[in-house]
């Protein structure tokens, strides 16, 4: 039997003949595609395709050549591609391309992206994109031109990455109801709150130090208020409950109020915090939310730290199942962009009804529970309060809950520093409903034994 | 907008006549499919279906009937299906019916299994198995019956129960030159070595735990002696690096020998010990082994304990990804099955060559990378020794490994009790080839300073 050193790629076969005819057959033409930008994910693409060009075709049974790519600088392409497929400055020289099988999307934003993927759906093109603010906005109205286009809308990327987590939502767990998702679907935040706890930093130095490792943009607005984990998080709820996306009725809120004293208190208390994107299913409708979120620390999500991401999913049969890995960076994107087009050139030859729905249930069995306001969802409330240090006043906080129903899990009382006349009280409540927790908390402020702002960031147990 | 409880399984739609006529079109017909065994596995499978059918339709686009089911025990079976479907004693009857699209093989074992599989395939049935023995053993002849016959045999549930790792592997990664897998793919193990760690217990008390939960069968030999874990490493495998399956040449070695004090001595170094299947490509070969590893405990596949599974996959593109759940029980592995039976409803239209390959490479793309004996591997080692505790002997040993040009990483040694003539001695090796390590072990244990056999466990960076 031939043994080789297969590290630069070469793999012996039985009969060398196999592969070579493998390779060369002509039975299957190439599948085309033709990218729209060559930035970090475009040029991660057509780096991966190129390195791994016969392991991928010895899986997908075809060739796939990248014959164009659109950018605004030709000439920095030009050195890029290095003569492997042609480059245009004009994006409609690949949507219209009559040779090309499949778009990738690599440019962002919507203008003129929407465009752009519109017009390569109407000219027959299947598209693979890793746009989730496109997605998450537009979505609804891309599948609709797709469907009557009859072709295929794959989005792999679009959410954690390189983690194969639409695919698992989308075909793996397809027997389950899905009961909730629960995700860090945002590096960026990850590693800032990582670098908080790890370091005791303050978020500004933490967002410094991010932005210094070139984990964070120099706006980083979208990452840091959460808007990124919301587009993500709207993509994964229409996905695993059969509903369209409507990111517009998402909640979102981000990391940048987020002290490093609730941090702190939260650990002594045995938890961790982190930006979430949680979906959930209930009696009278979807939540869909972004926020800091106290967990336990012993929870396996609570240990992933860093840039790294990680998705949480609960299906009624399967349980809990935990999606881990890199949710950016140019050759993770790649991956999972190129796993969408070799599903495309698997599923493109089966009838529109048998391929996978855009969006995992069928366009005529999507549901329309509506999505809940914030002051609707249940979970259990981290409060802190700066009190002052006297009798009674402990006694008029909790009498303020208990007539809200909301019961206490723990209470930490901090003692005051010397000669200082006020302490802080931390509360962990039992679950409750959004609406209470706000009562209260008015209530509470009112109190003139509270001093400042009390402050609240919601728990999740994740069982 | 229609909002409605949801907890009983109604969904409310836009128009409510939408579902309806979605539910009730005749346009697509139903996928049938006869079950081979109603045990566990069988039995969650229909249960799941049975109950989350409208979901699962909403995903696959059509109904899926479970028509027939042939079992030992006909009037067990009745009383479970109630009236749902026909119950045969005679699996011939499931296998040959004309009306059937999928045969789900849920005996287990390879006897009658493996010709009932057969017959299946040469019927034209597409199968689903979740029986990784079989595949592990007979892969090769029933992918190659399968092709033939132009028919699809999915496992997803045969590896890690109900975590999509099958489909991570096969579609998910298919960008990636996958370079290893690392596993905890046997619950009864890692159950067994949790309590052995958390409780101090000693392997047959913990066993004994694990046999009284439900958690290990009355002989446990399969599973604690890493034969169960070789079968899925064996099918992880040949996936990741387009070889054949050869479970013949994996080399195997379980928990049962396994002592507390290494538990101990490793949690006091910072590592934890846990059942791996690993299989890594190297230069010269293919890794494939199964035995009790220890890995830092810091490591996020450290921390996954008791009954649950989770497998590590190290890809060229994506970097590390985890993926984690239950890896046994009756309806994770419905979850599993199912998925498969939704696949297969999916590409059963698209040409043979464009369906997802058996072992995700084309048949003809097959790699002849030869299996490493267990002496060719390259790892870092474990060393606990019962040494004389006078001066000189540490000389002895190091001496031994220098020859070897085996370095040491760690070193610890226990202080001998009050009176004790005798200690232990704790040595972490940097990475070596087994066969250096063994003929380390075999001079050392030839030393008069040294009592009792050397204890050797191997170690795993993972990173």
């Amino acid at each position: 039997m031939a043994v080789g050193k297969i590290s630069e790629g070469s793999v012996y076969y039985d009969k060398p003949s196999k592969i070579n005819n493998f390779l060369s057959r002509k039975r299957m033409k190439p599948i085309k595609v033709g990218l729209l930008g060559l930035g970090t994910v475009g040029y991660g693409a057509f780096r991966v395709l190129a390195r791994n060009q016969e392991e991928i075709q010895r899986r997908a049974g075809r060739c796939i050549d990248v014959t164009k790519v659109a950018v605004r600088n030709v000439e920095r392409a030009g050195k890029l591609v290095d003569g492997v497929c042609e480059v245009t400055d004009n994006p409609l020289n690949v949507v219209m391309d009559p040779e090309i099988d499949i778009v990738v999307e690599t440019i962002g934003g919507d203008d003129p992206t929407l465009e752009l993927v519109l017009k390569a759906i109407d000219n027959g093109k299947h598209v693979v994109t890793a746009n989730k603010a496109l997605l998450a906005v537009h979505g609804n109205e891309i599948f609709t031109a797709a469907r009557k286009a009859n072709v295929m809308v794959a989005f792999e990327a679009a959410v954690a990455g390189g983690i194969p987590i639409i695919k698992a939502l989308r075909e793996g767990l397809t027997a389950n109801r899905i009961q909730w998702i629960a995700g860090i679907i945002n590096g960026t935040t990850n590693f800032i709150l990582s670098e908080m706890r790890e370091k005791g930093l303050d978020f500004d130095v933490a967002l410094q130090d991010a932005q210094r490792l070139g984990y964070a943009e120099a706006d980083p607005t979208f990452d840091i208020e959460g808007v990124d984990a919301a587009h993500k998080a709207t993509i994964m709820s229409a996905i695993a409950f059969g509903v369209p996306v409507q990111f517009n009725k998402a909640y979102v809120e981000g990391i940048s109020k987020l002290s490093s004293i609730d941090i702190k208190y939260a650990e002594e208390l045995g938890y961790r915090i982190k930006l979430l994107g949680i979906t959930r299913r209930t009696d009278i409708g979807i939540e869909l939310r972004v926020h800091p979120t106290l967990i336990l620390a012993k929870r396996l999500i609570a240990n992933v730290e860093g840039v790294m991401n990680a998705v949480l999913v609960h299906g009624d049969a399967v349980g809990a199942t935990m999606y881990y890995g890199k949710g950016a960076g140019a050759e993770p994107t790649a991956s999972a962009v190129i796993a969408d087009i070799v599903d495309i050139t698997r599923l493109h030859t089966a009838d529109q009804e048998n391929r996978v729905p855009y969006l995992a249930f069928q366009h005529d069995a999507l549901s329309s529970m509506p999505v809940l306001p914030i002051e609707q969802i249940r979970t259990s409330y981290y409060l802190r309060l700066r009190v002052a240090d006297q009798t009674g006043v402990l006694a008029e906080i909790t009498r303020i809950l208990a007539n809200q129903n909301i019961s206490i899990d723990a209470l930490l009382q901090k003692e005051s520093r010397e000669g200082e006349p006020q302490t802080d009280i931390i509360i962990l409540t039992h679950e409750t409903q959004e609406k209470f927790i706000n009562s209260a908390i008015s209530c509470i402020e009112a109190l003139d034994t509270v001093f400042s702002q009390v402050t609240r960031i919601r728990m999740e147990t994740l069982s």
